[in-house]
């Protein structure tokens, strides 16, 4: 192992998403992941795109751990988590509340074999209230938290979901930030204790900066923003998709040039950063008109060469070739011992000095049940009698 | 300070959103953060909702740090920020590539200043390559790592924003976690190191686990997932908007019990979690005739007793009045000095022992340079001659 956290054990209860995406990255960072499952495995192997045991987001969010297969409603199971936890520094599950002290393996009775371990328990609404112990997935979030309503269709008001799972993943790092933070108090000051979030509560987080930002004032309440949307910067050229936007007067000025039109620059309706805002439909309509005699590759020349920022607008598929991707190594391709030749994207995060990476493959179910068994000291005997 | 980071100090020269986010949860867990702006003041607090100078955004990413106003052109300018450097754990930058060594505070010269520091930059594309002196803006960024594919419109494919600014704050959240990590390593190690991400990378990796997760096989060259798009579960309902959903078999008869459609149960288009995909349209629209007929808090009573997965679809300014948010007590109410009553997310993270908080309200420009200038061993007569 390499990484940031190396040296540092979890012992990770969770499924599907928000959970194994927030230990992924712990994974990637050099920690040690068990990742124990039911007998049946972790859902996510067998739904979705790619083959079944090991689907294309299997690989993804549970790259890096160790797999073992436990029945925890056995006592012979219960007593294998238990040695699996003493070896631990940190604890994570993402049951509906209630569900982990039904297993045996709540807060208290885990601290009772292991005092100091970090404990992390992620819900979909939060441990108390109305909708605590509903089912919860990631569009019920996106309705919930306010996401559905920003997204709405500019003409018709309806609500929209985001066609990613949002909530899902801004939860796993929100949760991955937080284990961190917290190992960290236990390193510096030797304090073991809960780390609790919830779904609603990060996107609520997430979302304020700017989507929520009119809650912050209280005078506010009649200022309606839930209608006034801003505009998609999406423009069609003579073939692809491009975007291209200026917000500082000197960006607005390298587009006009860009555009040759430069008596845009004086334009009373253009002429201040707030009137470009106040005048946005306007302004989007016209340079949409010029934006059409082009190509997109002839445009995004002309903007770079007067420092406007632009972009094709990719299809999935394009990412593989494009100039800065290729450039940056973020699309990985490795050798998967049963799923052939696959691709990852590699941590974001690049340490100088204790580098960040995929460690290894998603595991098969229960791949490393012996090892881990061995691990916690048990003998030959016992494991073959389990 | 209380939180998980107490003890932790972070010199932040960060502006716009990816890196104040970032700094934003490390101050909420205690950390000091210092944000050291140029004369001006970072731009957010000019643009955008709210006061000038304390904008409802500025209010919200640059809760709990303290602010000093630096010329960096000057030699006084410099010289302070190289005496705070000394008394810190971390130094961060968002600037473009190369704009930090031209100022003076490269990785290079800022170790020789303070050997172990964590330094981290933050870049839009990464430090090399075509795009990597290009201006950043966040549909940039939506629009080449695939996100504004991702959202095309159903119908007519076109391109389609995400009108949050989700590749900003998800480069904040991985950002934040990763200094955390290396904050970590620095502790058990000893290890002061140059962490690097940019929003392409953070981007790209928080797609992949579905977004992109066709790209994870290279045996689907030719599959083309860009025109194969899921359904919205938004209904209408007599009123109101509403989500619900049903995945596992148990919650697909929950709802068609709650549909009065008991017959769908065993119907051969709907029978199993697979076809239920692949007729997802029929099943929507089948669904949404049903669903006209009652209010949306009819509805939501009937699903909640069969345990099947739904929501409200709240506009924004619900939020303050949703039954859940209020026991989460996510959304607090504080007094600010300048700006009246104001309203902020808590810390989406609970810590049961090193309490996460808002520990302050933002600054004001300059508002702490006296205490922060005091701190780092200036005299009184220093400071009024600076």
């Amino acid at each position: 192992m390499t990484g940031p956290l190396d040296g540092i054990k979890i012992v990770d209860l969770t499924s599907m998403i928000s959970g194994p995406v927030a230990t992924m990255l712990l994974a990637d960072q050099g920690a040690e992941v068990i990742k124990v499952e039911p007998k049946n495995g972790d859902i996510v192997r067998h739904v979705g795109f790619g083959d079944k045991g090991l689907t294309g987001t299997f690989l993804t969010v549970n790259r890096g751990k160790k797999s073992i297969n436990l029945d925890l409603k056995s006592e012979s199971g219960k007593e294998v988590l238990k040695k699996i936890i003493i070896t631990a520094d940190c604890f994570i599950q993402n049951f509906r509340p209630g569900a982990i002290e039904r297993m045996g393996f709540g807060e208290e009775e885990v601290r009772k074999i292991k005092e100091d371990i970090v404990y992390v328990s992620i819900s979909g609404f939060g441990e108390e209230g109305p909708y605590s112990k509903k089912r919860v997935y990631d569009p019920v979030i996106q309705a919930l938290s306010g996401l559905a309503s920003i997204q709405s269709d500019r003409e018709t008001g309806r609500p929209r979901m985001v066609r990613t799972i949002v909530p899902d993943k801004v939860t796993a790092l929100t949760a991955a930030q937080a284990i961190t933070a917290a190992l960290l108090a236990k390193e510096r000051k030797g304090i073991g204790q809960h780390v609790r979030l919830s779904m609603l509560d990060s996107m609520i987080n997430f979302l304020w900066p700017e989507g929520l930002v009119h809650l912050t004032f209280n005078r506010e309440e009649k200022f309606s923003p839930d209608k006034k949307l801003s505009q998609d910067l999406v423009y069609e050229t003579k073939d692809n998709y491009i975007t291209v936007g200026a917000v500082a007067d000197s960006e607005w000025e390298g587009l006009c040039i860009s555009l040759d039109k430069e008596e845009w620059i004086s334009d009373e309706r253009f002429d201040t950063p707030t009137k470009r805002v106040v005048n946005a439909p306007e302004r989007f309509h016209e340079t949409q008109k010029v934006l059409r005699n082009k190509s997109a590759e002839e445009w995004l020349k002309i903007f770079d060469l007067h420092d406007v920022p632009c972009a094709p607008v990719l299809e999935r598929s394009a990412l593989l070739e494009h100039e800065q991707i290729i450039v940056n190594e973020i699309i990985e391709e490795y050798n998967h011992p049963t799923s052939g030749i696959i691709r990852q994207a590699r941590p974001a995060a690049k340490f100088s000095k204790t580098e960040a990476k995929i460690q290894s493959p998603a595991p098969l179910l229960g791949e490393h049940k012996r090892e881990i068994l061995l691990d916690i000291g048990m003998s030959e005997k016992e494991i073959s009698e389990l």
